[in-house]
C-alpha cells in the first residue's frame, strides 16, 4: 500500500482506540465492523490486555471469530487471548471460526482445556474438530477444512445451486463443489462457473469432471502445496486411501505453507530462525548462540588441525597468509552446491538419480576448482615471485573446492534419505566443515612441497 | 502425489507419445484432452521438436493455448515454441490464452515479431495486449489481467448473474465481480457468493461492499503479494491513481511471485542462482564462477592483510592456529544477522527505525560476542595452558563478531535505501568481508599483546 494509505490507516486505528477507550460501545462497534477482518485483526493485535478485555465485551463471539480467522501467524499467541475470554465465549468463538483455523488454535492448548472447550460446543462441531485434531503436523489432514459443499451426481444444476445456497454461509470455499456417491466416495468435481453457465435442468453427472485431482490425507503439506501451485487450483480435495472425501485445502492456507517452507529453507542456510525473530536483543542473542557455539566447537577441530601443523607454519609463515583465502573460497563453493542440492530436493527431477546429481556436482566442482586454482596460482606466483608456492596454493584450493562441492551436494541428499529436512544441513555447517577439510588438504599439500617453495 | 500415481502418470505419458508417433490423430486427440491442462503442459515440455511439430497439427490453436496458460516458468523458452508455429496459428493461440499470460510471452519477443503477431489478432485483443505491454517489470500492471467481470450498481442480482453468465467463458476469475460507475471508477465489489445467497430482485448497490481493497497499477508486485496474502483474497483489483479499474491480479500469479522472491532471497544468501540451475555441469560451473572469482579477489585483500603481519606469525606461529576459527565464527554471526535484516526488510515493522534495528543488532552482537569470546578464552586457556593467549583470541573473536553483526545488519538496509534488492548483499559477500575485518581485528589485538603471551 502507498504511504498515503498507511497514514489514513494509522489515523483510523487511533480513532478506533479512542472510541474503545471512551467506552462508547455503539460508535466503536459500528466503526470496527467497517474494517476488513484482516484490518480488525491488525487492530486487535495492537491492543494491550485491558483494551482487549473491553473489546470482548463490545463484540459478539461471532464477530471476534471472524477476525481470528485472519490472524495467520503464531497460534501459540492466540491461546493467550483465548485464556482471557470467558470459556463459553471462547467456545462459541471457535465454533464460529473456520474449522481448520479453530483446530490450529486447539492444537496449542493442553488436553484438559481442549476437552472443556469442546464440551461447550454444538455436538457435531465438537466431533468434527476432534477428528481434525488427530492428524499429524504438516500433513494434508492437519491443514484441511471439513467445511466444503458436496452434492450427488443425480442432482440437477438447479438443485445443486439450491444446495449451494443453503451451505454457502458456512462453507469456506464454494467455488468448487464436490460430487459424492452414496458412500461418500469422491466421484467428480464441478466448479461454480460450470453450474452458472449450464442449463438448470441438466444432471450434474453429465457436466461434472470425473478426473478429480486430489491429495491423500497423510500427504506432506509441501507436496500438497506443489500440486495446488502446479494446477493453479483455488482448493484441492483431500481423501483417504479408499477415496472417501475427508476435507479440502484452500489456496490461502497453501500460501502460508509456501511462506513457512521458504522461511525455513532460508533459516537453514543462515543458521538462524528468521521467522521468529525477537524484538528483544537479549532474546535474539539467546536464539543465535546455540548454533554459534556448536559451530565454534566444530571450528576448534580445524584449529587443532592447524595446531598439528604449527611447525610447518613456523618454517614457512607465508602459509598462514592463505589459510583464510582457501577456507573461505571452498566454503563459498560448498554453500553454492548446498543451495542447489536443497532446491533440487524440494523440486525433484525424476530423470536424475542421487548418484547422477553427485557426479554432475563433481564435474562442476572440478571445473570451478581448476579455473579458481589456476587463477590463484597466477596471482600468487606474480605477487610472491614464486610459482611453486602459487601452484601449492592453487592445487590446494582446487582440491578443497571439489571436496566442498561434493559435501554440499552429498549431505542434503543423505539427510533426506535419513528422513531429516535437508534444509537443516545449513550453510554455516557446510562452511565450517569445509574449513576442516580445506585446512587438511592445504597443509598436506604444503608439507609435500615445502622443500621446493621455501626459498 | 504418491509413487503409485506417478507410475500411472508415466505410463499415460508413454501411451500418449506412442499415439502421437503412430500418427493416429483422433485417438491421440481424445486421450490428450482427457488430461488436465497442467498435465498437458508437462507432456508437451517432454517432447522434442519434431514431436511438437506433429502436435501443432493435431491440436487447435485454442487447445494449445489452454495448456500454454499452465506453463508457469521460463517465458523465454515459450518464445522458442512460438517460433515453431505458423504465425497465424501463434497469433490465434495467444488470443485464446489468458491475456496476462499471453503478454508475458510477448514481452520476451522482439518488437517486429510482436507487431506481426498483434496484426493478426482481433482488434480489441491487440489493443488490450498493447496496453498491458507498457507496464514496467515487477509492477502490478505487469502481472494483471484485463479479463474480469464488471457490472454497474443499479443492476439487480438477477441481471448481474446474467452478465456473469455471458462473461464467464472469457474471464480468468468470476468469483469477484467489480462494480463500476459510468466513467469506469471502481465503486464496489461483490462476490459470487453474495450474488447466490441474495434475493434475485435486490439491487447490487444495496449489497455490494463499498470499501474496496485495491492496489495501484504501479505498485511493486511484492507489495501486491503481501496484500493478497494478508487479506486472504483470491484476486485483487488494480486501479490507476484516479481509481479507474484497469485489471485484476489473481492468487495463482501471486504464488509465482512469492516463489520467485523466496528463490531469489535464497539465491542471494547462497551466492548462486538456484532458480535456473543447469543440468549441464559445465554450464553450472560457468554460472557459479563469477561469484567465486569475485569473492576470491575480495579474499585476496584478507590474504595481503595477513601478509602484512607475516613477521608477527613467524614470531608466534600459534596465531595461525586460530585464524580460521575467528574468521569462521564471525562469518557465521554476520550471516545470521544478514538473514534477519533481509527478512525484516521484506516484512517491515513500522514501529522500528533503521537506527533502532542497528542498535538492537549491536546489543545482540555484544551479547553473542561476549559469550562466545569467554567460551573460547577458557577453551584456549586450558588447552594451551596460556590464559593470556586465550584472552587475546577471545577478545578478538568478540570484537570480530560485533563488527560482523553490524555489517550484516547495516549493509542490507543501506542497499535498500540505495534502491537495490537487499537480498543481493549475499551471505558469501558478508562472510568474505567479515574475514577481512576479523583478521584486521585479530592481528591488531595480537600485536598489542604479543609480549605477554609468547612464552
Amino acid at each position: 500500500m502507498a504511504d498515503i494509505e498507511n497514514k489514513v490507516w494509522l489515523t483510523q486505528l487511533r480513532h478506533l482506540k479512542r472510541l474503545l477507550a471512551a467506552n462508547d460501545p455503539t460508535a466503536f462497534h459500528a466503526a470496527f465492523l467497517e474494517l476488513h477482518t484482516w484490518e480488525q485483526a491488525q487492530f486487535f493485535l495492537g491492543l494491550n490486555r485491558s483494551e482487549r478485555m473491553a473489546l470482548y465485551k463490545v463484540l459478539s463471539a461471532s464477530e471476534v471469530g471472524d477476525f481470528f480467522d485472519d490472524i495467520d501467524d503464531d497460534e501459540a499467541q492466540l491461546t493467550v487471548f483465548l485464556a482471557e475470554m470467558r470459556p463459553e465465549f471462547a467456545a462459541q468463538m471457535l465454533t464460529e471460526m473456520y474449522i481448520d483455523n479453530a483446530v490450529d488454535i486447539l492444537e496449542h492448548l493442553d488436553k484438559a482445556t481442549v476437552n472443556r472447550l469442546l464440551a461447550q460446543m454444538p455436538h457435531q462441531t465438537a466431533v468434527d474438530m476432534r477428528s481434525l485434531l488427530h492428524y499429524d503436523d504438516e500433513t494434508a489432514g492437519s491443514i484441511m477444512t471439513t467445511e466444503f459443499v458436496a452434492i450427488v451426481a443425480e442432482q440437477t444444476v438447479a438443485s445443486a445451486m439450491q444446495t449451494l445456497r443453503e451451505k454457502a454461509e458456512d462453507a469456506e470455499m464454494i467455488y468448487y463443489i464436490y460430487v459424492l456417491d452414496e458412500v461418500q466416495h469422491l466421484v467428480g468435481i464441478i466448479s461454480l462457473r460450470d453450474l452458472i453457465v449450464n442449463d438448470q435442468t441438466k444432471k450434474v453427472r453429465t457436466i461434472m469432471n470425473e478426473r478429480v485431482i486430489s491429495v491423500q490425507v497423510t500427504d506432506d503439506q509441501e507436496s500438497v502445496a506443489q500440486t495446488i501451485r502446479d494446477y493453479n487450483f483455488f482448493a484441492i480435495p483431500v481423501t483417504d486411501d479408499e477415496n472417501h472425501l475427508l476435507g479440502i485445502i484452500t489456496v490461502d492456507d497453501i500460501i502460508d505453507v509456501i511462506d513457512d517452507e521458504a522461511a525455513s529453507d532460508y533459516s537453514g542456510l543462515a543458521g538462524v530462525d528468521v521467522e521468529n525473530t525477537s524484538e528483544n536483543p537479549l532474546k535474539a542473542a539467546v536464539k543465535r548462540l546455540p548454533w554459534l557455539i556448536t559451530l565454534l566447537f566444530l571450528g576448534m577441530s580445524t584449529a587443532s588441525l592447524i595446531n598439528h601443523y604449527e611447525n610447518l607454519v613456523s618454517e614457512a609463515s607465508v602459509l598462514a597468509v592463505f589459510i583464510s583465502l582457501i577456507t573461505g573460497t571452498a566454503g563459498n563453493a560448498g554453500t553454492q552446491s548446498l543451495a542447489v542440492a536443497v532446491r533440487r530436493l524440494a523440486f525433484p527431477d525424476q530423470e536424475r538419480s542421487f548418484v547422477q546429481s553427485l557426479l554432475a556436482e563433481l564435474i562442476t566442482g572440478l571445473i570451478t576448482g581448476v579455473v579458481t586454482g589456476v587463477t590463484i596460482t597466477l596471482v600468487v606466483g606474480v605477487w610472491k615471485h614464486n610459482f611453486t608456492l602459487g601452484f601449492v596454493i592453487g592445487l590446494a584450493m582446487c582440491c578443497a573446492i571439489v571436496v566442498a562441492n561434493l559435501a554440499g551436494s552429498f549431505i542434503p541428499g543423505l539427510m533426506a534419505r535419513l528422513g531429516f529436512d535437508p534444509a537443516v544441513a545449513s550453510g554455516p555447517f557446510i562452511s565450517t566443515l569445509s574449513d576442516l577439510t580445506s585446512v587438511l588438504i592445504y597443509f598436506s599439500i604444503a608439507q609435500y612441497f615445502i622443500a621446493s617453495f621455501v626459498q
